[in-house]
């Protein structure tokens, strides 16, 4: 039986294989709507420094308010062989309005206009994801301050093991804190690069009396940039969006590996919402957490894409090289990719059910308050070192014996050390543990409570 | 101005999107002719075996050559909604044929089916890029032979200092040696992968009694896999393809890059022929080596691919995890990119304009031959690193007056040590040192004839 | 309060600095016993051609031998501002016998000399690995025979729900067969690797009648490499091991997940044995499994060490560059944290005391036998699909009125689809649906136990 | 001839060898003084809440010099077996001072106490390597000021063809503007990890009375981390930190790329100082640039780093996990390296011998100046594109004939087109050409010179 792969591509000869290896358009026409404004505003610069005639400026902006309509509309007529976006869209608006569409590029190379288009777009994309961002950071408050009342408790890990217990709503701040760093980053990334290079034109400025003051400013660009080389040839950029995305992503990581293992039926902490999880189709008891999976797995994705362009850049001589054509598609991907899975935790989250009483269980069961009793002695004066000593071999004990921690008997703990007294059984009890770690940032109810009500003013819930 | 990015997807509900982040229709699509085939096999094996009748897998046959002809014809009714390649098979079956369609299944899970087409997706892509790579072997070894008379004679570079004369057809050579290899791992990859999940089903094995070594033979893999979990949890085919890839890859870049140096004005050894250059929009005398540039840089894609999966599959628990759907994008994308580029390079070399004047001249100047100064003492005697010495402070000298090796005299080289005689005289001349150097793997022109003999028989061409 | 940081090396100066970052020592230095073979096998070499005289080899030898004993002593003056472990043995010997030691390095050039320690280097390492590699397979076969009678059964997991019991025994095979592959990988880059580069000299062959298939078999080495451009040059060998290395430890960091993940309260399926465990400072409950925390995340320091490499070569012109220095320390580190985890696993694996009660329990609870129904009513005719759907609803029913498949009565079964008969109740006792999944692959103990008798064979314990 | 590896180690018995994995003191006692600063915080924060005595504090202050002097003088007991430099301290600091030793890890575990130490060390790092970025820039300031008189001009590259010419000062600028950008982001990286998780304990908060705004002050960071959990488990400012020197290694290998390329003989725009540059063993004229190679290729060690965290840290559920240990070595490394490689550039870059002449020559030869032709022709009127085509007809003949731009007469411009007239030839001046491109940002000598004013005040030189 004939395998054939990949059948259709083998009958194109070389140049054709050429022609396709070369083009940009299939992934590049995502920024159409950047390469139109910057086209209406470099027009409109030309016509300012007396390049374009009253005319000609408009017969350029109706060619392109036509092209936009076009391509809206899903009319407009992609031509693959004129390789990129900024080649069509040039193109088309010489088809429309004539010689006027061959002036539009005076003044301007591809080198300086790809790379104000990008700009732009990742301008555009780092605000819609800092609004995600938000979004997100909303529902973590919200999921915060709903489970503070009737507390939902369950148990701290440390190597994955359960260490102190804590409050579900200090669970959901810390990655509020997390994502809260995540948007920074993407903010100091925008900062950066909201930086005009156009006017560098192909890699040395030019000599025609251009207004790049003007054209940064009506993109909404903070200032020209001040070196043309430097404009056409850096995509550091780009790394520090996508070097933004890696740690997002791997923050979301971690949720979602959490929120899986609180899923599986040995911890059962947590029920994933249907329309987030599939079924089997050879064992219909299964509900399978794909999203949050995916959501974990795409974490490589992310990292592929920052390692991509990485390797890309590294050791490429200034200026321009056909190599930088390889920075959109692992942008737009990891780009994507962030934004889908923020908008899917955001409407995640607030699906699941979480079992308080199987948490509950979970903290209070096994050693979690051994140290309360170690902090308790300490506290009588007890050196730390001794105190852990001392409940370590108290715990050894207990595990032996099959018995929990809130067995225990005054006269036991005495057993083990004469400082204990009356006021050390209430430490066994999980409420009160949890109340008692109260410092500025623990887990302790009022010092949570406190940090959701400044969380509340900075999402705008307060 | 408004700016919008992504525009249409944001008005996409939860739902929506999960399902479309969920769903791999989009790459898997591509899998479509080894699941057909596989579900031919899988039924004719549930009939030998009892649980299909006569009749079942006559409809079951007749109905997979129906999709297939729809397939081919563009007609098949492909539906995102039902997430993959298998359902849409599946389900279009069951629409064609009735309840037969719906037996098909039986014994079989999504998770060694889609382990079964991925390994032989990869078996069909390894033996295509065999091939390729058997073409580019070729032309290597015509352009070694093409290049011998007359001789064409560059510098090699270390350090990209020019160090010795070289044979182009050497150079042709080397690449040649890099090739064979990463053939080699490919081999090496496809008959380590080359075996069936086929009858894993979900995870288990299961109770149904099917016949997997019939399956296993039909499908041209060497046995069965030996056990369930590992068969439907395992990637490490797909890496150690990524990693051949990548290594392939690698090797490219390196040939690009010195073919993007060769063709700069500076170097001018060589002209890439217009089809595969591009001029510039604003520089009418430019002829940039894009295809060239382009290979270099996807060597970073490529290895993006492999940090993707890698990290998608670290620490990730047996069995199957919807991670594994990430394997797809990265290995489709890096196979093409190898694909595309291997062809590129076949088409790209014949076409290249060596300027054997230019090389002659640059492996002339300088003082690439002073080793054989040094050798020629080391030979009478003097030990290599007194030697070494000698013809440093000799070059030295030359430097200073602007003079070329070629110029000394022999009382010059007696000035600078006894033991140069008459014979050492002939070691300036560029034919002479080439001839020299005739160890094995060297670069004389007899060496490399020899291996050039036996690389064509290698390679089918004598 | 002052901070200073890497205080000490501030002081130094330019020169030093240059002279630090160009040395190798530090790390080449562990080539030495392949640098030294080497040496014995060249005079040996220059010595049968009639480059060295008797006199002069025997010096020459007699040198090595004084060195290699220095080292081994530790009294080998090592001298960091000779840059690298060859010029560190050459100038030693140099020292301890004169002119001659100058000779030894006639018709070489660092370029191949480090070349070819770095593939006898590797070599070596290999079959180290190898033979560890061997020792882990084999406690996995033991391991899996040692827990067969009586029968250990644990959920297996798809999306980390428990999908279908399987064999302890079952889940050490998978990872046998891992291994295998993982084994594989490195036999294969073993044999690619092992060519003799000696004799290439710097990149162009020499003038000197050297004997290279002499070097080349004295050296354990298969043949003289057949182009002295890619003797230099290439590094692909390099990167097939970083590459295997990757995906080893890629399958080891699984491993780590799953016994992290069984070693939970939650799971408590095994516990890890206090030799590899470490407790916390300030809860003394804790066991932490810190080796296999360690284990599962240097897989990032090895898939790290790759990409490290092959940026490192991406572009890199030939011959030799100075870049290629930056080979050494990934291996090194790779190899290194690759075999301490084989090593530790070895040493740990025996040690786990699995819960059998606990996995017992686990597997039977839940609805991990639904499949057996549905395979049930598959067998006696009912379309797959449909069949699924039945069971489908019936398990939803069960986990509404929160009762266990076990409970399921004759006439509950009849009530859902009447096909169902007296022979399938026994399906839902655990050790029954184990012994139906007999398949060839397969979980039921018969399936098992002949892999067993195979592997143990293969591992040569039979 | 039997050839052993890695000799020693392999006597080593598991439990050795679990020591030796699991210890962290050979790298993590680069944080001593982080750890000692942190150690006496805390102990006057203890005291001042009541919980240490005034003498007890006193007998601490006084253990922690004595330690602090030993380690400086190299007489520290350091003992591998206690695990990290955390214990290696409390422990002599309890030899020293006895019992209140002892309580010095009260309210403290070493989860917190880690997280503070590293973002002590990352903030100490990025202070001088600040410092360290400054004295670069500073060179680059110098360096393009030193070049303006007489003019320097080179060819401006595009494709690595010679596109536009360029001033040499120009070009130190663009690099000026890069690592002013990566100065950025290791500023904000800073000011973002720059919190205390002091107090955070082992993962919950604690509840001694501690005053963790007191320790977050006197350690010098700008508040207390506002969630324990996060405070011990994220690394995220780890990887931000990693993010920022690989993209500032990236810059450094383009920049020493065009080093190399430029000091080729093919090139040979500059000569690099002796220092900077090594010999080769066997062939004496060689001159090779070791230490910009290294510094392009360790680019690639850098990004290894930072994949290797990334990959540590993907899916690890919080809080801590022993995982994250492996967050120093890539740390600490890719920190030393762009420290030495910044501080090599600083050292270097004065030193390089540029050549004016050979740079003047190549930027004048080819037809670098077309593209002023073209804008000639677009400032009379013609099209930009129309004009483009009139200049690539022209140059095409030129080369054809092998002339030279700068030979054109007049007459034959005409006959090219009509609206050339006598201002044109003027054009084909390297000089005027290089005046001519004063757009904002450009390469005219008015334009970079006021960029240098700028930056000079920028960087304290004026």
């Amino acid at each position: 039986m004939a395998h054939r792969t990949w059948g259709g591509r083998f009958a194109e000869g070389p140049s054709e294989l050429a022609a396709r290896f070369n083009a940009s358009l299939s992934f590049d026409r995502a920024l159409w709507r950047e390469d139109l404004w910057q086209n209406r505003v470099h027009a409109q610069m030309l016509h300012r420094v007396g390049l374009l005639t009253e005319e000609e400026l408009r017969a350029i902006l109706e060619g392109l308010d036509q092209i936009e309509r076009e391509i809206e509309a899903g009319t407009f007529p992609w031509r693959e062989e004129l390789e990129d976006v900024h080649m069509n869209l040039e193109a088309r608006l010489i088809e429309l309005v004539g010689p006027p569409g061959g002036k539009l590029h005076t003044a301007r190379s591809r080198n300086d206009q790809v790379a104000t288009d990008l700009r732009l777009f990742l301008r555009g994309a780092i605000d819609e994801l800092l609004s995600l961002l938000l979004d997100l950071r909303r529902v973590l408050v919200r999921e915060a301050e709903r489970h503070l009342e009737p507390l939902y408790v369950l148990p701290g890990y440390t190597h994955l093991q359960r260490a102190q217990p804590i409050l579900l709503s200090h669970w959901f701040l810390a990655y509020y804190e997390m994502l809260l760093r995540d948007a920074g980053r993407l903010r100091d990334a925008r900062e950066r690069l909201n930086e005009s290079p156009l006017g560098a034109a192909a890699l040395a400025g030019t000599g025609f009396p251009i207004d790049r003051h003007y054209t940064a400013r009506e993109l909404g660009f903070s200032a020209p940039m001040r070196n043309s080389l430097d404009a056409v040839a850096s995509r550091d950029f780009a790394l520090e969006v996508l070097s933004a995305l890696n740690i997002g992503m791997l923050n979301l990581s971690r949720m979602a590996e959490e929120l899986i293992l609180y899923s599986t039926e040995e911890f059962a902490f947590v029920e994933v919402p249907d329309a987030f999880a599939t079924g089997s189709s050879i064992m219909p008891q299964k509900k399978n957490p794909d999203i949050l999976e995916l959501i974990r797995a795409k974490a490589g994705r992310v990292l592929g894409a920052l390692v991509a362009l990485s390797t890309v850049v590294k050791g490429l001589p200034l200026a321009y090289n056909k190599d930088l054509q390889e920075d959109k598609e692992p942008l737009l991907d990891a780009l994507a990719t962030y934004r889908d899975s923020l908008k899917l935790l955001t409407a995640l989250l607030p699906g699941l059910r979480w079992r308080r009483e199987r948490m509950w269980r979970a903290a209070e069961e096994g050693y979690a308050l051994a140290t309360e009793l170690a902090d308790y002695l300490a506290e009588k004066g007890l050196p730390f070192r001794e105190a852990h000593h001392v409940v370590g071999r108290l715990v050894r004990r207990l595990v032996e014996e099959g018995r929990a921690l809130k067995d225990l008997t005054l006269e036991e703990l005495r057993a083990h050390h004469p400082l204990f007294a009356e006021d050390a059984l209430p430490l066994l009890q999980l409420e009160s543990a949890i109340h008692r770690r109260n410092s500025f940032g623990g887990t302790a109810p009022e010092a949570v409570r406190e940090r959701i009500q400044e969380a509340k003013k900075e999402v705008g819930l307060a």
